[in-house]
């Protein structure tokens, strides 16, 4: 059991609690099969997501004022549709679409890690996800947050400061009473910076055939577990 | 069944979901007992309530800052031990103290019922308690919120129509789509100018012998209940 206990944790959520990809190819390559629409939706998922740290920057360099990732997925959705020659899609199938990223399935570790943890810990998502898609998420898959930190309530995203130590203030926590934990160790980096403790665990699938990263912890982070499971056996739980 | 059903319910808290009084005056006796600490503590318990809203006032006017709650209860905790001449206490234990309104106890019909519209509602408090207050509550007392909304998430205390249109922001729902339930028709009249739909479940004993409102609805709430309980099956769960 590592020395320093937090009073809450605080989880990464696309990718370190949820499969993303493969939830998202599966729920749109039915939907779009459903209504006789053909594309390649895989290419589509991964350009999608490739598109999600260019369209947070905006915002950071301020191109953009505060957008919610929402409404960031939602521009990055209509651009590609029309690159990828996509035809025969009405608003409302692109609102479904776009709510995709609200209907993922956790890895199969999460839900009962979570639950262990929080007998002991305030446990909550710290996401680029707004409350709304975090919420729907969290009631959509059986995640029992005690909490949900959407990137909104901050008006930030990640990896800036005003998130980590966001969650800080409003839990009333100095910042190393509040454990980060993520499968990305560039998260885990910005989170220590702010004086937050850390936890990763991999997801090696996380990008299909197209992971680059991330594959082991690259610090010496506070914890470094298997999964969300082994996670909770290392923190006495 | 009521017409329009929500999508969210968010529950007004001190009274509505814990008997902050019967808590606090338990709390407190024992506390005190335990350090040989003599005082009026139930004469203490409701004059702190008393000040509540005018320190919320305070804030409402401009006269303050935005100030959490767990601070405007502070400041009149410090004023009323000297009000009351109690003697022995030290800043450990009002900080204790202070924090008994963390650990309420809710009424028997709360956690059951609560339980019941999570099987098909968003449900959370929105109260004038900051987060880390709702959530230490939470934990405390195993109510199980999907979201917490505190005040300090607005930076307004109810009434202020920032509190109820603020949820439904956060949410992406339209205010028709949010429900606000309290024992306080005060707070339901609020939330229905601002187009949310309402609940009202009386709690007589709230004030003690000191309860002079809310024995009964006093418009035609969207659902009228005798508890929690009660209003699970009037929703249909």
């Amino acid at each position: 059991m590592p020395s320093k206990q937090p009073v809450a944790i605080v989880f990464d959520t696309f990718g370190s609690v949820v499969d993303w990809r493969s939830s998202l190819i599966a729920d749109l390559t039915a939907y779009a099969t459903g209504r006789g629409v053909t594309a390649d939706w895989t290419a589509l998922v991964d350009a999608w997501r490739a598109a999600y740290h260019p369209s947070m920057d905006r915002v950071r360099k301020g191109e953009l004022p505060w957008t919610k990732l929402d409404d960031l997925h939602r521009a990055s959705l209509n651009t590609l549709v029309s690159d990828f020659g996509i035809k025969g899609l009405s608003e409302g199938d692109l609102v479904h679409i776009n709510l995709g990223w609200h209907r993922l399935h956790p890895w199969a570790d999460a839900v009962p890690g979570l639950t262990r943890l929080k007998s002991k810990f305030i446990i909550g998502p710290l996401s680029n996800g707004n409350v709304s898609l975090l919420l729907n998420m969290a009631k959509f898959a059986g995640i029992p947050w005690d909490m949900i930190f959407g990137s909104d309530l901050f008006g930030h995203f990640k990896p800036d400061p005003e998130t980590y130590l966001g969650v800080a203030r409003l839990l009333d926590l100095r910042p190393d009473q509040v454990m980060m934990a993520a499968a990305h160790n560039g998260d885990l980096a910005a989170a220590r910076a702010c004086g937050l403790l850390t936890a990763f665990f991999p997801r090696p699938n996380e990008y299909g055939p197209h992971q680059k990263r991330d594959y082991a912890a690259d610090q010496d982070w506070d914890i470094v577990a298997t999964d969300i499971q082994d996670m909770a056996s290392k923190l006495g739980v």
